[in-house]
């Protein structure tokens, strides 16, 4: 492979993490937004999950190299456990995680676009992901400067030489210029309000804090926190949607923090084009957002047994503890309970430890 | 007052509490680096908390009203008390803090000039301190867009709407470009390195997270926090040095969280000038880096009971427990956990409860 000369399309000539990554869209339309994105994204697997009905095409662009699940792939792949992967809704997407065989996951929405920093140049959003999951995190101690080990940065006087080490990072939490991700009631209150600020930062979200993760513009590391990357039981059939990512969230953080590991947010940014309807969302969201003020004192209390030494185990128990604690708020919990035990075991089935597949599952190959 | 002309000395018309705010200036040199600031400070009266030799003049820019204080100002004022202000140490400077009657406070060290925003404009480090101390913070929540008070920002999908009113902000820790605030190791391993990232954010520290405070560009809600500013024994006749405002930060941070107030970081930046000496730094700080290791764990872990209501139950609190546990590392402990409990007498005695005192106290007046 020759260097690229510096052209509109060119593509890197060493892309990071080539091999150890795989790209995760949900979609239920053709794949137009990958043009943007080729010059990023080209070099990488792209894993895509359709959603809704199973019999539409979905056009890829020419060039991507891909595999892609619908409904009946899914059903066939995973049989009765099928019932965890949620289907007409974006949280679907968890079913890439799961199939995939990489160390690490982007996953973007086909509503995002390539976002330009202040100078005007286009932000390569996947390199700024890598660079944050293959950085340490510093959730015991906060940094006034954001990022300790960023170029031009480092720890401030008083900063303890004994945490500067810092810890993994498992997750990178990207955020969106343009349409900001906002609940039904600030897009009906706030419509024309748009994200223009350009924050120029990357920070770890301390220990013992949760934070609203939206999966919109997110990356992980798979081997480090990948089966609590569960996006839950929504849309069709379900009372509540637009929570598949919050959930995550939630979940992810208090599992994070148990384990020691970091979670970043800030800088990459996406350009996100669209603001989804306000009235749609509004029905998805309103139990959530009544829901969502017994959940997140139930996460900001959840404490974890020691016992507890892997992803797995520390789910479970989570999920022990949202059929107890969160049940009685509404029936829905318990079967969201069931869920992510399903969750557990067709993670485990298809990604049976120690033993290294490299063949693919998918029936759709570019 | 007729409104100001744009010219480069223009004096705001209407400077935000201009009342309501005193700046305080711990300094042992003449004070020419107010001329820089002058567009923004001449509508403040200044607190001048002149270090070292009481018999030297410090010359102040015609034109601002201050009121100055010496060494044989503090020792006549506090008598005995004077024992708890540190000497040869800008550690001094809290006790403007004390003497002040206003409601707000903003520090500022004699080496920061102003600061230009990415458009090439001046900064109005003042003011920004007092939008943040103007509007709520959330701490206990983070928000991923960051400050949803400021325009064109709001709380994200996800945010609990029962947070959403947030808490009373305390402090405003604002930042600083071109010298980093490094340690003395730091400082001596990258002695080149700037600060040339403006990151155009505030905001809050989560409740539970301790962070590095520092005392060169730092405004505070005296009503809500005044009697926790305490810059602890440092410089003459003390094992230790540049500590100060790190002591009084943590210890702000745990009486703020149990208190529920917000404490913010971020903008304003300032242009910090001058590196100090690394060599002078390290003597004055190597007792700090290893003593840090176990003061922190000691501050993460402190509970306050719930009896402490007010600033001063709580600091007096937390002197005993440094008795009690930071003692057994150094005698130095001891003597400031009296240190601790003479600042809050000596404030109480400056700031009688109830009784608002329009006299001020300073020997000098311009």
């Amino acid at each position: 492979m020759t260097n690229s000369s510096a052209g509109s399309a060119a593509v890197p000539s060493t892309p990071l993490l080539k091999d150890e990554l795989d790209i995760v869209i949900p979609t239920i339309r053709n794949l137009d937004f990958l043009e943007m994105w080729r010059p990023f994204f080209q070099p990488y697997h792209l894993i895509i999950v359709q959603d809704g009905d199973p019999n539409k095409t979905i056009n890829v662009p020419e060039g991507f190299d891909y595999e892609l699940y619908n409904r009946n792939d899914i059903n066939r792949i995973l049989g009765p456990k099928a019932n965890c992967i949620s289907f007409k809704d974006s949280a679907c997407r968890c079913f890439g995680y799961m199939v995939s065989k990489k160390k690490y996951i982007y996953t973007i929405d086909d509503d995002c676009f390539v976002a330009k920093d202040p100078s005007g140049k286009d932000i390569n959003a996947l390199k700024q992901h890598i660079e944050n999951l293959l950085t340490p995190s510093t959730p015991h101690f906060f940094n006034t400067l954001y990022d300790p080990y960023r170029e031009g940065a480092d720890f401030v006087r008083g900063y303890p030489f004994s945490l500067r080490e810092g810890t993994s990072t498992a997750v990178s939490h990207g955020l969106w210029l343009n349409i900001p991700d906002y609940d039904a009631p600030t897009q009906l209150v706030k419509p024309l309000e748009r994200n223009q600020r350009y924050v120029d930062a990357v920070l770890t979200i301390p220990k013992g804090t949760l934070f609203p993760m939206c999966g919109m513009n997110l990356a992980f590391n798979r081997e480090l926190i990948g089966p609590a990357m569960y996006f839950g039981l929504m849309g069709d059939g379900q009372p509540i949607g637009r929570y598949d990512d919050m959930w995550a969230g939630w979940c992810v953080k208090v599992i994070c923090d148990h384990l020691g590991l970091g979670v970043k947010t800030g800088l990459p940014y996406i350009w996100h084009s669209k603001a989804s309807n306000p009235f749609v969302n509004l029905k998805k969201e309103y139990k959530g957002i009544f829901w969502q003020e017994e959940i997140i004192p139930f996460f900001q209390s959840a404490v974890i047994s020691k016992d507890s030494t892997t992803v797995q185990k520390c789910y479970i128990e989570l999920s022990k503890q949202v059929r107890e604690k969160l049940g009685k708020i509404d029936p829905y919990f318990n079967k969201l309970a069931d869920g992510m035990v399903t969750w557990i075991e067709a993670w485990d089935e298809l990604n049976p430890p120690k033993l290294v597949v490299e063949v693919t599952n998918g029936p759709a190959k570019a």
